[in-house]
């Protein structure tokens, strides 16, 4: 069992590896090889097997070719242009988030063998005057380029798959909170700097309203569903392989208050709010309520209150002092 | 007002040509001038302004660069590897579906001004298990290549047009009939033939059962929403560029005992029933019940009973003896 991770250094990627590498097997066979690969070589954890590192551009064709070969029985296509940053620069965000995807699928099609390709994409698909709350069946209608080329690559993913050139799964993630490291380019970047730069002891700054509702899944459950999803089995998919991963519709302040209940009252007081009208725009036209029956169905895992979500942070990701 | 249409030499843009000359006014100015491209030079109408006819080839850039440019007020994207062909032919489905398409756009973007660009997609774009009837935001779950690639542009189209590169307007196109001309390779064909080939005097065969039902649209009143959708004003669209057109939901049996009605019993009996699985497979997989609702606010129009469609054929198409 080969996997290859393309954006294996961003922090869902390095989770995924972590992951990976302590259960050692994978759709009931033993890993025998990981690569991770990233705009540059990521980091390698230790492992009971071999795990390659490169640094690749999935813009480009032929470097994906060198890549990805018939030894690849899993692949975890996790690279993005984010949010902001494809708002911001719409031919970066189509090469990558569009032209990038169909690079790694058109590789695929040229394979003998169909690999299994789990795909992120996002609830940033959603947007606009659709009823609520989203079910399996509501049009994608996303208001930014992101969501766009997010749609079109859960598109893509089906099609490749109906027709056997790779055996797919679109994972729609949920906003991941409490997210580790710095905050980045995605609009939704305060969604964990609230929580997470408070209880490192750091000011952190809410650019909307307490009353601000979104909806969260931990990294810890998201690695899990991401792991679950490769062992899925593709007849249990139906006639999409897209699938809106469960998640908690919060506000702002139900997440600060679980910060509380967990942390006790200090973090709550480092939040500095100051509204930042070019970030609401953005995640204002994002949709909070979501039914995630299919992803239910198939047995993937949801947080238990955001209380969950700040202990994983904690537990998991807390910089040692 | 200078009018492009893509796809100019199809049966539709044929027709589409015919009205605007007959009109000579579109979006409250007169047409000083119309272009009609295809894969061969068009056959131009006569007119009272200047009608040029090119040979251009969407799947490539520098011809779509060297055809559009600032002087295009209206540009009609008609052109397309119809579903059967896109089925059979992936890599040709995706070049021209997919990456012609996106060559318009790309070229859009590069003027100083948006032109009003008028999309054709289809009905196509639905499937799977999503339930009945299909509504204004119901998931697009093609399954076929060709309604992958559909579903694509119409995000394309609503991302290039929420950023200001095109005015863009994309209309589901139901399945037209009676559609003028010979059978093609679209898994649909039947669906005109049926009824045209007898009124023709000549036989014809049908693929499917008598209560296979499907959603139809006239030529003439699917070109009459062409123009009007061009007209529209673009504040009245919405969050969502698409439009899923009004239509009749009929069976083969219904529209049969509507030619009946207008022109007697004899075309009937040349009818020969014969299925053919590959064909079925693909219809059985299209949806037949919609609602509208977004185009009857928009005044979008429809067919009033099948013989509305049989009249129009003989009115309008019927071959001279």
């Amino acid at each position: 069992m080969n996997v290859l991770i393309i954006g294996g250094g961003g922090f869902l990627g390095t989770k995924l590896a972590h992951a990976l590498t302590a259960r050692a097997e994978l759709r009931g066979r033993p890993i025998t090889g990981l690569t991770l690969v990233d705009l540059s070589a990521p980091d390698t954890p230790d492992a009971p097997f071999d795990v390659a590192s490169k640094a690749v551009d999935i813009t480009d064709p032929d470097s994906v070719a060198s890549l990805i070969d018939g030894s690849n029985d899993v692949i975890y296509l996790l690279a993005a242009v984010v949010s902001a940053h494809a708002e911001a620069d719409f031919e970066t965000g189509m090469n990558v988030n569009l032209h990038g995807v169909l690079n790694v699928l058109e590789r695929c099609r040229a394979l003998e063998s169909a690999p299994v390709l789990v795909f992120t994409s996002s609830l940033a698909v959603f947007g606009g005057d659709v009823p609520d709350p989203i079910e399996d069946w509501t049009i994608p209608n996303p208001q930014t380029s992101y969501g766009v080329q997010k749609a079109i690559g859960e598109q893509l993913v089906n099609d490749y798959s109906r027709r056997g050139f790779i055996d797919g799964r679109t994972l729609r993630l949920p906003t991941i909170s409490v997210r580790p490291g710095k905050p980045n380019r995605a609009a939704s970047s305060f969604m964990s700097s609230i929580i997470r730069e408070p209880l490192n002891g750091q000011e952190a700054v809410c650019p909307v309203d307490p009353d601000f509702e979104h909806y969260y899944l931990s990294p810890r459950r998201c690695v899990e569903n991401l792991v679950r999803t490769a062992e899925l089995d593709a007849g249990d998919l139906g006639q999409s392989r897209t699938i809106t991963l469960p998640g908690q519709t919060l506000t702002v302040q139900q997440m600060i208050d679980a910060m509380t209940r967990v942390a006790g009252p200090e973090p709550a007081k480092l939040i500095r709010w100051e509204k930042q009208p070019e970030v609401e725009k953005i995640v204002r036209g994002w949709r909070s309520k979501y039914n995630a029956r299919k992803a239910q169905a198939l047995g993937l895992v949801n947080d238990d209150g955001f209380e969950d979500n700040v202990r994983a942070y904690l537990e998991d990701d807390l910089p040692s002092a």
